[in-house]
């Protein structure tokens, strides 16, 4: 597998870019690169192959050679968390990276046993934004997955606002009639956000205001009782693999 | 939600059992139960309804009332698993049981950091069945994923003849053209064997002997790498959504 990078600036082929900083030196110092070798580049969403024309002291040259095929889903996939203790974020937003989720949102719930104030807030939201890079990086994406925190209503509102999805599913183990599965049903490469639960549930307020407010479907994932770092990645890959996002 | 426990004898309505044991130590003394409150049993397959009749020094009395709706899939799913390093089986082992995976195989692969002594092996197959019991009984299951060992051809076709399965797909990372939602397009609610490589996936003997020997379709999960402990899982949620044993 070729070692890949995200970058920031515009791609074209026949340009050369510089990898500096973090990636340019674990390019350069632990994958130890040389020239004539090629590398994956991901930028704006796209993959392109490169090759390798210099290496000097922690700064790598590449060639911009062609377009890679696009390792992204068609349909973004969004995963609403509720926030979980433990070390379970981090891998949530590893597994779900790699599976190819668009971007996250952590909740800060009532029943969340981990409670954020806004500097520590900040700090893990860096974090896991690094690990859902290098998990994208690993799962060979073009895009690394954006992770945003919500503290309250009005973020979340947010949050939606700027996705425009096309369906908003709230998995809930209360809801005994709607599979997630009988809400897929028929609808065809919608643009979804998956909302789930910290390991309390979500209180009766909460729920009301994901189904009412915010126009949710309640769904349950059958009579299997899983856990909320489990839970979520069940349900988009259930949904990857309606929308024929894990190998046809 | 009601605990849960797993007893070997035949159930009938009306019938009152002992729970003994480590069960009966836990439901006395760890949850406390007391008479007139309701259990869940599971037995040869299938949830009941319990109403504890009394408790007394670690062991609890549970009068059957009737029966629970089944929490199974109706087409089993089964995971070969090849045997990767760390913790990474248990996390396997119960992920997949709480997803409702009806079997496990752990397979010595070439490629496998961990090499198996007799001895070792049981002991270890002892540690993933307790843990398959436990997250069975979290996740509301009928019953108890068998975990199996494999470490030659023979016990991995004596394995395969033992399920009967009617498909055996093989995730294969260097597979191109058939995708496991193509692989099921059309297949309904068939029983499966799901196939998983350790960290550095199966060498080319290995890959030949399952797809020439044992008749598997390699199968690609899409453009994105998932590692070891995420394939198994994403593959199996796809096809208990595609059998709609996932909410419809």
């Amino acid at each position: 597998m070729m070692p890949r990078v995200f970058l920031n600036e515009v791609l074209e082929v026949g340009l050369t870019v510089s990898i500096q900083g973090e990636d340019g030196h674990h390019f350069s110092r632990v994958l130890r690169v040389r020239s004539g070798e090629q590398v994956a580049l991901a930028s704006q969403g796209q993959g392109y192959l490169g090759e390798i024309t210099g290496v000097d002291s922690g700064v790598v040259q590449v060639r911009v050679l062609g377009h890679l095929p696009s390792h992204e889903p068609v349909s973004p996939v969004y995963l609403v968390q509720g926030l979980a203790k433990g070390d379970k974020i981090d891998v949530i937003i590893q597994h779900n990276t790699e599976l190819g989720v668009a971007g996250f949102l952590l909740v800060e719930t009532k029943r969340s046993v981990v409670k954020w104030d806004t500097k520590k807030r900040a700090a893990k939201v860096e974090r896991w934004q690094k690990i859902a890079k290098e998990a994208a990086s690993q799962a060979q994406r073009d895009t690394v997955p954006l992770v945003r925190a919500a503290s309250c209503v009005e973020e979340i509102r947010g949050f939606l606002a700027s996705l425009s999805a096309s369906q908003l599913l709230f998995l809930d183990e209360d809801e005994n009639e709607t599979g997630l599965g009988a809400a897929l049903a028929g609808v065809e490469n919608a643009s979804t956000v998956l909302v789930v639960g910290p390991e309390g549930g979500w209180d009766g307020a909460e729920r009301q205001t994901w189904v009412n407010d915010f126009g949710a479907t309640a769904v349950t994932l059958g009579p299997r009782t899983l856990r909320t770092e489990t839970a979520g990645f069940a349900a988009v890959a259930a949904v990857l693999h309606h929308n024929r996002e894990m190998g046809g």
